[in-house]
């Protein structure tokens, strides 16, 4: 009885790790798409959250299911209820993953960004990739130190979310209001797609040691 | 010891309809705060949203040792996770209405919104309260039909929000980038809290029926 326990475990925490390969490939393809303007690379990110939103599904249901069967004792519980809150956080990073997608998918041909912004999505979209790829290493190796160094990164990109407005406030700006509307809006979607990622990794602290990391994860 | 049980569970039930309750009177707040450049009102708003954090993180914990000491069946069980996941959409709630607070407070004595789309977010102000007071009663009445009603309040939202970006883009919008930028912003934070109402009232859709609605609440 145990082994199939752990072994349905270990299901789920193979599930959560896969979500969060896709929704970290998904913030790697819009944000090339948006840089490029490629239409076939935005399609395959916007086709693909459907997988992501049904291993939400599947997962919260899973991890709903084993508690209610097998009763898990307070460590294991802990594992399930903190899957509950992260496929929760991964599905809203994939869900911002294909705005950006649908974003570049609206514009094109055009290109969404004016080119002096580029570079600032350029490096968020880096930002945005490392902050997944740490999460999802905090996951698989519960590793809390790796959580705690995510706090520079997400520092990084709320100056880069920052330099953008100057960049759009300064009275040279020629593009006008609607490059900017969606320039605010995409910066948001990067902001908040490291803030889920930072959350998550927050969640796995907590997870680990029993105390949520006030100060030092933002 | 099922008294006690259930005494505990009614108690954290008062907890999320507190919580709830303290999010729309924070959107109404920051909602006036931000039409009429109310710097008290704005403080005010500010200063209660740690009382919203500290209900999350109570509530949270005590759904958790309910869930690991007492072994509750299936139904209560349900209403626990159910719990888990509406605390994390009410504080995101009221983080937003925080957001809406500090716009106010950083562009105080001026007021943020150009007069052409103050009507707007007076609409949007009175669209979120309204879903806000009816996912409360969802909560505490069990009110399936009127989880279903909620979608319509919700497309108005999305229409509204729709209308914001016509009216920026418009050639005739003469306040350039800096209060396109703070509109673009604030519309969103609307749209989201919606959402986010939307989905509380999902969640105990889900909870009473066994069955998430998936076409009608969008």
């Amino acid at each position: 009885m145990r082994d199939v326990f752990h072994d349905e475990l270990d299901g789920i925490g193979a599930g959560v790790a896969e979500m969060i390969r896709l929704v970290a490939a998904a913030m790697e393809g819009g944000t090339a798409a948006l840089l490029d303007a490629d239409l076939s690379r935005a399609e395959r990110v916007i086709d693909a959250d459907a997988r992501v939103d049904a291993l939400r599904v599947d997962l919260e249901d899973r991890a709903f299911q084993m508690i209610a069967r097998q009763q898990p004792v307070a460590s294991d519980l802990r594992l399930l209820v903190t899957t509950l809150h992260l496929v929760s956080d991964l599905e809203r990073m994939g869900d911002l993953a294909l705005h950006v997608a649908k974003a570049a998918r609206r514009r094109h041909p055009d290109l969404v960004l004016p080119q002096e912004v580029a570079p600032y999505f350029a490096e968020m979209g880096r930002v945005a990739l490392d902050l997944a790829q740490d999460a999802r290493r905090v996951i698989l190796d519960r590793d809390i130190e790796l959580a705690f160094t995510m706090e520079s990164d997400d520092d990084a990109m709320d100056d880069l979310h920052r330099h953008l407005f100057t960049v759009m406030m300064n009275k040279e700006w020629p593009h006008g209001v609607a490059p900017a509307v969606d320039v605010t809006l995409l910066g948001r979607f990067y902001e908040r797609f490291a803030d889920h990622a930072v959350a998550v990794a927050r969640r796995v602290v907590f997870m680990v040691t029993g105390k949520m990391p006030d100060p030092p994860l933002a």
